[in-house]
Parts: structure tokens; sequence; C-alpha cells
């Protein structure tokens, strides 16, 4: 992969970018992960968002055991060229591995960190074994 | 500073939480930038969204030299502890330095990142010197 465009992007020093993804149809904001150059160049490619998980240390295609996969609307790159937005159309609606809509679900309310949204589904239901 | 919703955020190495700028009423995503534990307190103490700049190593509260402040109507943070969200009402509606409303004003198109958005004002006039 020698394409320019992935060499606009500032990957910091693990080789990575921070990938917002929001949902293209509410506004919503999902999530925010990782991403290394193979995943967005495959992100940009096929049109379903992979990312890196610095946890497993591997490419994560995400959903590729739930299902929920997020297909890409738009993509675009900030200023510094070191964080993505992509505009996405989540597959079950469920982008949190908890089983909620979005990861930010927790509100910050008189010093304190509030849960404030409803789990739609059974995380335990959410994936392969 | 030693209150506990603080050391539920997952810093990272350097002490640090990604924080992404939403636009309150319009839902676009504006800016991600930096926070360290004390931009973080004082974002939620004072409602006015700190940040702190890599580049220029400390504080930075954002639109001090701008004016253009942002104040924040809702502050989230995500499933893992290692994100931020908030909603902000941007002053002068410009957030980003180049004088665009959003620092995402590159998309992806046919291989490259194409400027789809104008400059609202001139960045030379937003800065005192």
């Amino acid at each position: 992969m020698t394409s320019s465009w992935l060499d606009e992007v500032k990957w910091d020093e693990s080789g990575l970018v921070p990938a917002i993804a929001q949902d293209a149809a509410s506004g919503r904001i999902l999530m925010m992960a990782w991403m290394n150059r193979e995943a967005l160049a495959l992100t940009a490619e096929t049109g379903v968002a992979h990312y890196y998980s610095r946890s497993r240390k591997r490419l994560w295609k995400k959903g590729e055991e739930s299902g929920h996969l997020q297909h890409v609307r738009e993509l675009r790159l900030d200023c510094d060229g070191d964080a993505i937005v992509m505009q996405i159309a989540q597959t079950g609606g469920i982008a949190c591995h908890t089983g909620r809509e979005s990861c930010f679900y927790r509100r910050w309310e008189n010093g304190g960190w509030r849960v404030v949204d409803a789990v739609l589904k059974d995380p335990a239901t959410l994936y392969r074994h």
C-alpha cells in the first residue's frame, strides 16, 4: 500500500490514528477506536469499517463476530491529519460491546459518570463463542 | 485533584485522553483534541472546554486567543473510559484554526482527500499577534 493519501495521515508513534464513527442518520457518535494503515486502506477499499485492536494487537473488522458491520458513507480527515471521522450505517443499531447503541453511555453529572443509556441487547447474545 | 471520576478515565501513557467536540445544535463533529487530568477537571468545573496542547506542551483553553470558546452542554465517557465526547456550543461558529466550522473539512474521494468545506473567516484575523 503506497497510496499517497495514506501518507497524508499523521500516524502516531505506534502507527495508529484515532477514528470516530458517527451514525450517518442520527448524527450520534457511536464509538472511537484506532486504525493502522492497513485498517484505513481496507475501510476505504471495502466501505466497511476496519480498526486495529490495541488489546488484541491485530486488525479488527468491526462486527466480524457480532455481525454488526459498519457501512461507511463518508470518510473525513482533520486539519492536522491526525484524526478520522466516518459517517456510518450501523448494522443492528448497536456499536458497543455492552449491547448499547453507543459506547458513550456515561454522562458526567454532579461529579461522577452516570450510566444514562439502556442496554438494547444482552451482550452475551452478541458474540459467537 | 483527587476526584474519583477522574480516576475512572483511562489516561494513556502520556496522561492524555482524546476528546471529541460535537456541536450540540447541528450534531457536527467539530474537532478532536487531547485532555490531560487538569484540562478535563477544568472543563467540568468551568463548563468551558480545556485541552492539552501536545505541540505547545501546555494547558490550552480553547478560544483563549480567538475568543472562540466552547461552552460544554454535556460530557460523556465511553465504555473503556478512554475517550470523551462533549456536546458544545461553539462561539463564533468556527472551531478550526483554518477558519472553518469543523477541522474535518477533507473528504475521501476517489483515492484522495478533497477539501469540501469553505473557509468562513480568514485565519489571519482569528488570532491576536
